[in-house]
């Protein structure tokens, strides 16, 4: 066996697929910490969760991917034994749209499910732009009622609580695409815009946070020329139809209300705009009720969210806090589109809104749903830039050394005790000396080690030394701090039966 | 665009591909507590978490599918824009391999990770067996000390425990590829067993469990007719050849110290096998050292592992107790290698083994490591068939009923209260009238429902309704506890200051 073992080996290139990365510790353990703060939320709402399969049927999945101009394009598609094409689901929307329609006898009205999971799309990778990336979903299917909209803004903003993010740095956004309809159809007046050019007013408008108010209008009209001196073609519409437009997007530093006032006056003889601000209304008036004013929740008129399939209110929440991109959140926001490595906002990390299509693919009958999902990954970066996860506590533990490979009995007693009392606690099982023994406790992230020696174990001790402590001495640090430090022994002897709590004590300098 | 979207339904299936499912609530909670015990064991020893992607180029993958039959087949794979061969992962060891491959100067040494996720094969679907499964590895890379192994067994046996089954509920198997290969050799003699025949033995061997002493020696000889009365070829081994393999067998059942010492006379004089006794012996020492004895971790002559790559200890951790298999365990159980439906025992739950070729494929140089995968799904149901995941608990809450939707700002209140006190609440967000919502919130799985009308509102008042109190006392229970249970109040009303302390009085009643 051996030998045919060995007939076998041939060297392969320990190749990784472009886009794709492996995710050590720090960051699993922080994406971890993370999520469970966000299901935690969901749940707090009644949200259960549900996992659909990687892979579904294409035709399942629908061609509802942001790119519109390549529908088919995108995904991770292979056909099964039977020759019919599956791919890896792109979202975690049209799962569950597939599930609700398989199982719509069976559950319960509204159904209400949270998912998160990896999605994998076929995108051109870049800086922080993944083509594995975690989405972290919650939907209410099954009531056209304005109340799942309202509330989904209301989880919006608890989750981004949760994650001790403040109302001020960071605002939910909320707008109604009949609105925005209906706005296009008093625009059209006689002449009803066809399809393509409301597309592009809707791309234009939302282009608003990049280019400004007369950006938006150059774009409108004639066109623009972008950062790069590029000419962008505009829509060419007149210019008295551009001025009702921005006389539209111009509302949206208002109150609630006085949004919803202008944007009743705006949509005025069209069906579809006002039941827009009706909805609007109703979102608004749930919000004040349950205590969440304009510092948490705006309604926003320059929203429109890209994906075809949203046909009532969308909301995203974005932060306002600036930073200066470092590539990892270059995915989609407002620092990307700039290009620039000045401080700005980070931009939409969390969004939604209300699809009342999606399952009708299936059914044929229409099934109102509403939802928002967090982009994970842009969310993380986001969190981990302004310090909010501490990342040296994921792997945080001690180290027990084997100084004397002959006492490794005794080691592995040491080590089993400290476990017990909850410490995580590596015994070391390398053939190393000590000093490389040192060197890999602090490599993986150790806070600090325990050493005996024989002669220390026939006096009944054993030395813990903190491994952090010459680090965080050798740093500019406040003079207290410095001095609390000085009078911390990096290392100490003690009773063999007095370890465990010597060990937390070291532990209790870094860990609250 | 509305038009535009209308024309673009039509009705397309909702199916799921096969092999493949939803997994609910109930489900996705109950894994993740497992989970997160596991996960607490392994951070407990040191490992930490890593994360590879889901796709890997198929060269990298290898061929390691215990098919060896057919090493091509058995993986989800498709072409990428270059076209180059990619598939999802089959397994978490290949992709560490990898991983370890490819940041050999970067990782500290030993590297100890744990990974959690989902794996993907084409296999013939059927009851409790997928194409989509969980696994939980952990591995110590980068020593070829006994110590990981050894220390592995223990993971092993203290995850189990973490899970609360106890010594004897399971037991942990040790054995040695090279004590496997000094059998054989020493069973060839003068004319060394071909690759073939010894792969047979091997799985002759791996039989034990199934098919008793009496057919293992079937199978070693002419052969062996099955339950169904189809004749299996046997391996064709003279008598006192297949007596020697059966007299290697027998030692099962003895101490550690008794099996190696006769293991080390049946491979006297190969070099091979008298290795393969000394790592057993080592493994042994270590484990008395720990506290770990036969009654959690034995040596079996018997335990083979299907994977070609294992090169010295392989293990295993059985499940001992019977239960009678419904299906969900029929993965590769013995209950399923039987086809009964008679109580039998669940078998293996947890196996690994050292491979110190893997990353070889790689940088040419030998890397050894050692780990252990758990079956997520199968130890999942043996768990849940024991009762020993309270699924119930998983989506327990309380919902707030909607009775009169001119109040639903009171309503909005309530949630808010209880939920800012730490209890999971749904508001009714649907339409339906107040005896739907009541199915709702049982279907739903709610523990409760609040419910307040005009004039309980009036009086300063609220009622909360315990939902399952009635299904309680229909079932047939103890004298005590219906006694308590009668003394219980379905219904009360309670001012509207103290609900949340009405509400937790009813939780308390169902969660600990």
């Amino acid at each position: 066996m051996a030998k045919r073992a060995k007939k076998k080996l041939r060297r392969t290139a320990a190749r990784r697929l472009k886009g794709f990365r492996d995710i050590t510790a720090a960051q699993v353990s922080a994406r971890d910490w993370m999520i469970a703060k966000v299901r935690q939320v969901y749940e707090a709402y009644g949200f259960v969760p549900l996992e659909t399969p990687a892979l579904e049927y294409v035709d399942v999945l629908g061609k509802f991917l942001p790119e519109a101009d390549r529908p088919d394009a995108g995904i991770f598609a292979l056909q099964d034994e039977n020759d019919e094409w599956v791919a890896l689901r792109y979202d975690l929307t049209a799962p569950l749209s597939r599930f609700v329609a398989a199982n719509i006898n069976e559950l319960p009205t509204p159904y209400r499910r949270y998912q998160v999971g990896p999605v994998w799309r076929v995108e051109k990778p870049g800086p922080g732009r993944f083509r594995e990336f975690y989405q972290c979903d919650f939907d209410t299917v099954g009531t056209a009622s304005m109340i799942a909209d309202a509330e989904a803004c209301c989880v919006m903003a608890d989750t981004l609580e949760a994650l001790d993010i403040s109302p001020g740095d960071y605002i939910v956004r909320v707008n109604d695409r009949k609105v925005l309809s209906g706005v296009l159809e008093r625009i059209g007046g006689d002449r009803p815009l066809d399809y393509t050019v409301s597309l592009n007013i809707l791309r234009s408008i939302d282009k608003l946070d990049r280019v400004g108010p007369e950006g938006v209008g150059q774009l409108l009209g004639k066109g623009r020329k972008d950062e790069s001196g590029a000419f962008v073609q505009g829509v060419g519409l007149e210019p008295d139809r551009i001025e009702k437009i921005l006389d539209y997007l111009r509302s949206r530093r208002d109150s609630r209300g006085a949004v919803c006032d202008k944007m009743e006056r705006l949509v005025q003889g069209s069906e579809i705009g006002t039941e827009g601000v009706s909805e609007l209304r109703q979102i608004d008036q749930f919000l004040r009720d349950a205590g969440y004013d304009e510092s948490r929740v705006v309604i926003d008129p320059t929203v429109v969210r890209g994906l075809e399939y949203y046909t009532g209110p969308v909301f995203e929440a974005d932060l306002t806090f600036k930073i200066t991109d470092d590539g990892a959140l270059r995915q989609s926001g407002t620092a990307a589109r700039q290009g620039s490595s000045s401080p700005s906002p980070v931009g939409s990390v969390f969004s939604g809104g209300r699809y009342d299509g999606l399952v009708k693919r299936f059914l044929g009958r229409q099934i109102p749903a509403t939802g928002a999902s967090i982009g994970v990954d842009r969310l993380l970066a986001a969190l981990t830039h302004i310090g909010k996860i501490d990342t040296a506590q994921a792997t945080a533990g001690v180290m027990v050394t084997r100084l004397d490979k002959t006492m490794t009995a005794q080691y592995q007693q040491i080590a089993a005790d400290l476990r017990r009392a909850g410490v995580n606690t590596e015994l070391y099982v390398g053939t190393q000396n000590i000093g490389k023994q040192f060197k890999y406790a602090g490599d993986s992230g150790k806070i600090a080690v325990v050493v005996m020696g024989s002669d220390e174990a026939e006096r009944g001790e054993v030395s813990v030394k903190d491994l952090r402590l010459g680090d965080e001495l050798s740093k500019e640090i406040g003079e207290d701090r410095k001095k609390w430090l000085e009078q911390q022994p990096a290392q100490i002897s003690v009773p063999r039966d007095k370890i465990v709590d010597a060990v937390r004590e070291i532990l209790a300098r870094y860990i609250g």
